[in-house]
């Protein structure tokens, strides 16, 4: 098995202000006992992946370079942006969370994935092999591709995960921001079929027809004009105390949290004092489309918090048996409930195109990109 | 023991916008099986205190009137401001969360208390009597006055359920603002006594001093130059990674949440990740000096949470043994680590009348004031 080399896509941010892309050809290690080598057919792009891929970099300063083989992109960060990146900087890193592959070698006690089509979390999955431990992989269900197991981590664990943690704290519906990114499309469905009631909040007229086609009951557009009052009456209908928060920055987690206690006063849950409702009202922010300040106007008593929430720190302290379970559901119901759907296939090579490039950083709502390698 | 009457302070706020407070003179109950009738002595008026008598009035409107036994103080509540008291407008509500008195008259299951001076939080204590529950009773130890009993419930409590807070949530070490309050220098001796590491925040050179003087050895000064770089050398010094703001709007608790992630990553506390270090930053919000928004700039990661805390709700999650444990320590310290000074006795007509009233509203430190009935 030695000897086997392949891509690797990198990120590169120097201590000089220069972000660089590039594809490297390394030698695949061999896999440790309770490892495997996946050869990576399909491996989406996500959000959470453009963090690490291109950081702070100015995209206006793009550059590309190199051959058609190897291309490179190149870009400015400005000074002032570096600090927010200080642990990385000089660091050629691999980039890509999660993807779907072929098990092409094993570890002496992985040997039974051999052969088998998986997905899995490898943190390095734009490339052409990567060596994972056996226990994060899972098997793709009969029938399906690896492009139906690309994106079978991030966003399904995510959305399963908010449903874990709106029970474990005691919530009984969920409000949901930039509701109609492939996460809240994701979270929608769940949702549909587990009986949760959704207030999903989304940005414009046509991503509410969007969600409402996909059978959404409640969906708000933030830049109503009415929006405060009806997000009031839908968390009053619903009894959502706990919301999830893709945005970050501006007035929308305090807007939430206000309706919340708007809601509960109306529902009559929890009792009322000057301090406010009693009800716990609860928003996390898991993104940050808008990186501005947050801004809390404290109209909503002292039983409130706003706070972070990441995926894998979820599942850390929720432990093995309840991610054993969300994976398995996951592969249950990989084809329907948790579908993506890729509007654009590129390789390797054509991701550090300074023009593709250019389009899937936009992230826009249906237009999902998937890498699929080899270069 | 029926027709016992007494003078009992009432605020009012009217659904047209007026607040008036006046002394009203009521019959009190006789005890239930498991109550007490309190002859209050002492009772201090706590910035807890005031939310509640005079509510979002304008006191630039204040009017005095009535007659010398019986003064009514009017002021103006602006229009914008009464939906926050919605809850509350046109009732007449009694005023006083904690004091300390005689027990006077007791029902069947208390008659142990007779004649006892205790402490009370009951919540009506600007007044001759008020009726209690035995069990929220605390015997003043010998040699201890009524003053020495009248503030052994909410400061204490509050300092020792801070500490409660920090311990099961797993921090080693606190932040608090507005740290020259009664409060504040309260926490800081139960600090200084259980050897917990406390970062003081304060606003003035003064109380810098002052709480150096009681020995502090992390005191600083919000509004000196380098108190962003202070916080973070503090922080690190001591590892604290959970703060008790009494402030709420502006920014301090976000500059408290990014001088914890400095910190952390100074100290390699935790593991660093683009997502910022792992380690949980806690900043509660217990009050309200300033009612502007909490603005939070989120450059520490994703493990971060801003909520409100209040001492009710965490001594009612917490259960009652640890609220007798916290209880019995303060009954055992009353006259040394809980010791509340008074600068102000005043009867309670004396309350009512608008140039003291503006005074006891200005909560400056170390100008607390004692309502010591009758009227």
């Amino acid at each position: 098995m030695s000897a086997l080399t392949g891509l690797e896509l990198r990120s590169t941010i120097t201590a000089g202000g220069e972000l660089r892309l590039e594809l490297e050809e390394v030698t695949v290690p061999d896999p440790g006992p309770d490892e495997v080598v996946i050869q990576v057919e399909a491996a989406p792009i996500n959000p959470s992946d453009l963090g690490l891929l291109i950081g702070p970099a100015d995209l206006s300063t793009m550059h590309g370079s190199g051959t058609p083989d190897r291309p490179v992109i190149t870009a400015e960060v400005p000074t002032k942006r570096l600090a927010a990146v200080a642990a990385r900087l000089d660091q050629s890193l691999a980039v890509g969370n999660e993807g779907a592959g072929t098990v092409v070698a094993a570890g002496v006690n992985a040997t039974h994935l051999l052969g088998k089509q998986v997905g899995a979390m490898g943190l390095a999955m734009y490339a052409e092999y990567c060596v994972v431990p056996a226990s994060g992989c899972s098997v793709l269900p009969d029938g399906a591709t690896a492009a139906d197991g690309a994106a079978m981590f991030v966003n399904p664990l995510t959305a399963l995960s908010m449903i874990e943690t709106m029970r474990s704290e005691g919530h009984t519906a969920i409000v949901h921001t930039a509701a109609a990114s492939t996460l809240g499309q994701m979270l929608l469905r769940v949702c549909l079929a587990d009986g949760i009631d959704l207030v999903a909040i989304v940005r414009s007229p046509e991503q509410v027809a969007l969600l409402r086609e996909a059978g959404a009951t409640h969906v708000l557009d933030s830049t109503a004009e009415d929006f405060d009052e009806a997000l009031a009456d839908a968390i009053t209908t619903t009894g959502a105390t706990i919301a999830f928060d893709a945005i970050g920055g501006g007035t929308l987690a305090g807007q939430i949290l206000h309706a919340m206690e708007v809601g509960i006063n109306r529902r009559g849950d929890g009792t009322y004092s000057r301090y406010g409702s009693d009800a716990k009202k609860q928003v996390y922010i898991y993104g940050g489309l808008d990186l501005g300040p947050t801004v809390l106007t404290r109209t909503f008593g002292m039983s409130w918090s706003c706070g972070g929430w990441l995926l894998m720190p979820f599942l850390a302290a929720a432990g093995p048996q309840v991610e054993q379970r969300l994976r398995q559901r996951v592969v249950d119901e990989l084809t329907t409930l948790f579908a993506s759907d890729y509007a654009h296939r590129i390789t390797l090579t054509e991701a550090l195109q300074p023009e593709v490039l250019a389009k899937y950083v936009r992230k826009q709502t249906g237009e999902k990109y998937l890498i699929v390698p080899p270069g």
